[in-house]
């Protein structure tokens, strides 16, 4: 693997490395982590083995051992329990030490504290998935999944991040890479042959081979708006007048889900806000201005807007005080949805609780569009709301139909298919032209490297930065 | 020990138990703990070791296992780290696992989700620590310092946590108790042959001996008064008047402590809020009301209730703008200085940039009690803060003096000090007045009784529940 000289210069990996691993705040216990070269011999500056006078640097790897963190004075500042890892089996590659003590902040302070007097550094952002990239551990992709995988709130966003660290992602592009590789080979070894004009390359193989490549790189690309929807959530917007019941209604559906988060965890309210999840899916909510029904061409800026909002939604549920008259409902339902395309819809007739059984024969029989869904709830009286629930799940199997295949879900992945899938276009049109050898290499080459920037086979210490510094402290 | 047999069967003590032991919320890592007799068979049946087939239950203790925590289906939760503990040789006594997994919500809930579904149940508030209790691995003042060790947020009520858990305060409770013991079987002897009119207990080494047990358990009673403050942060009031900068002084001294806090741990703010720590010694600031100055009779109700408020402090800071009028400076501290009995005070003259040099040269002459510290300063211009910094610790390590000792903490010990000590005092008066020796035995059994309590040698399952209902999950 290519990593840049200055990376590994800039990350100085002769640095032995702390964080506290686990979450901020106070837990009944806490994790430190050490790593680098001197990970178990800085730790034992500061650790008394409860018995018998263990060393943490003469421990076999995967070991624990029970004991007391001290200052240099002797006092004891907390009892710990130390696991330790002998490099290069451990995470980062690198020896290293897990300090699992009480979960104070004055001992998670104190033992850090420690830990830099005897000549740890603190470690920067992402700095433990960092080294065991460099260490060859993992590769980019795969370490950029662990960030994922913490950041994962839903069965299915877990799934893909999952997928991605174990490696899924990796084999798909490394099975592309080398198809391309086995061909430029062939090409350029044409080129050291010139002069003789013979083809080693057949081209008839190749033109299906880059179709079947263009073809795999465009449907990874596209997977992104689908991976985009899994992890961040499916975006739904609840549309309708201000006072049909809107925010009633969103309240109704997230209380649901906040009662069952709060099952297993009862502090994850403030992260899922205005999220919920159903059968493992997370639906994201987003919020628009309430729509008017009106035709005065006026307002029509103004509903523009809201339309503009909309756009982001994949489903659409469009409200409906089912106590109106018949005929503005009508009007509305007929003013709107014939502009809105290519979502999944679903016309909500709320407070069915306050109507008569002849106004709901009315609204029964409404003309809808095609594949529009019809309900009749009260978000108030609490009913038909798994018909609702239901609905939601069924859109989003919908859209998720791909989800078995490779996912993307990384901006940064996203931008580097959409380039591999220009040069790779560049060289199918090179086959139809017949172009020269060293273009179509060129071409081919080109596709390779944005395949390989994914994977970090080729990379800069820019991107690795970046990608970095996406991470929390501690991982 | 005398564990309440209702105790052990509410405790379920046959349950196998799980929770998040890690602070709440989204770190790198996680742990999940599990504890009971079937905690290496239940990880099992959702562990797959990453090599070789390993097993939970066949792998010796203390060894770690790196592996998959899957689904029934055999999906892949989470790569993780287990850590095996063997009965008895576990916090809890019992057989434990620790799982150490990526630290999202969505990974931590689905782990707790797994181990419910194969027969754990959620951990109450401090159950690892009761079973720790019961299993005989440490006695209930241990138990509560595990509770404050990880409470604890200065130097000092961390060493008093960290003294108390390794069993400082139990052993200085025993050796009383075993005292007491000697004695009252020999007065329990004489019962046997009190036809005969035998003394096997010396009464005037009985006297002694009683006279320094009343000594070492009014010591320990007194030493509440400090262990609180030094728990909760010695109380520091800063009066004065409204507009003579008091905000201003307290958040000059805050934010400084704030920046030093946020070096090694960014998240501490929410937490110390308006206390400090200076040198290892944590203060505590009281909100009080302005005091007016003024000579007018009517005002006094409310100049009361601010005296009231100030006198939780230990420590007053008497806040001084020092470009009023001298005479109404003099007839301010006239008034009030007198008033103040039992604290530590020091006269900030605040505002010094803006006074001339005569001006200063009067405040120095101004007559102050003995005892009482003058400091000249600026809060707005920062200007000599350390003085008044070391004044803070000055004050404190006076008022801790003490601290090496044994210091009580909790207001559950101080109770049943009291308690103890009101039974000594009346075998004290016994042996004065010459009462019979059931009388005695009984009121030393009391004072033991009560001695015990503390330990938890005797108890009852309402303090027990109370105690550890104030632990947090997981621990």
């Amino acid at each position: 693997m290519d990593i840049p000289i200055l990376l590994k210069t800039e990350a100085n990996m002769n640095d032995t490395i702390c964080a506290i691993s686990t979450a901020a705040g106070v837990g009944a216990i806490a994790v430190v982590r050490v790593s680098g070269n001197d990970a178990l011999s800085i730790s034992d500056k500061i650790f008394r083995s409860m018995k018998d006078g263990k060393k943490i640097a003469t421990t076999p790897s995967h070991r624990i051992l029970y004991g007391r963190i001290v200052r240099p004075g002797g006092e004891t500042v907390d009892e710990v329990v130390c696991t330790i890892y002998v490099a290069p089996h451990s995470f980062t590659g690198e020896n290293s030490v897990e300090i699992a003590c009480h979960g104070s902040l004055y001992i998670q302070q104190q033992i850090m504290q420690l830990l830099l007097d005897n000549g740890c550094r603190m470690a920067r952002a992402g700095e433990f998935t960092q080294r065991a990239f460099i260490n060859g551990k993992m590769d980019l992709s795969q370490a950029e999944a662990v960030a994922d995988l913490i950041a994962s709130n839903s069965e299915a966003s877990h799934r893909l991040a999952m997928n991605q660290m174990r490696g899924g992602f990796s084999q798909e592009l490394a099975k592309l890479r080398e198809y391309l590789l086995n061909f430029v080979s062939l090409i350029e070894l044409e080129l050291d042959f010139s002069e003789e004009e013979v083809e080693f390359a057949d081209r008839q193989k190749l033109v299906i081979l880059v179709d079947e490549i263009r073809e795999r790189i465009s449907t990874l690309a596209n997977s992104f708006k689908l991976g985009n929807a899994i992890k961040n959530g499916i975006p739904v917007a609840i549309v309708g007048e201000t006072n049909v019941g809107k925010s009633t209604l969103l309240n109704w559906l997230l209380n649901e889900e906040k009662a069952i988060v709060s099952d297993v965890h009862g502090t994850t309210r403030d992260v899922i806000e205005d999220t919920m999840q159903l059968d493992g899916i997370l639906f994201r909510f987003i919020d628009t201005a309430g729509i008017r029904e009106t035709k005065d061409e006026v307002e029509s800026l103004g509903i523009e807007r809201t339309f503009r909002k909309m756009d982001e939604a994949s489903i659409l549920l469009l409200t409906i005080d089912s106590s109106y008259v018949i005929d503005e409902i009508r009007d509305f339902l007929d003013h709107y949805l014939p502009r809105i395309t290519d979502k999944q819809i679903a016309v909500l007739f709320n407070k069915t609780d306050i109507i008569t059984a002849s106004k709901r024969a009315e609204l029964e029989n409404l003309p809808l569009p095609d594949g529009v869904v019809r309900l009749f709830l009260s978000a108030k009286q609490d009913q038909n709301k798994q018909s609702l629930l239901d609905t939601l799940v069924h859109f989003a199997h919908a859209n998720l139909q791909e989800e078995k295949n490779v996912v993307v879900t990384n901006m940064r992945h996203y931008e580097a298919l959409n380039h591999a899938l220009d040069s790779i276009n560049r060289v199918s049109e090179g086959l139809q032209n017949n172009i020269s050898g060293d273009l179509l290499s060129r071409d081919i080459r080109d596709c390779m490297h944005y395949l390989g920037e994914i994977t970090g086979e080729i990379t800069n210490d820019d991107v690795l930065k970046n990608v970095f510094s996406k991470f929390c402290i501690g991982k």
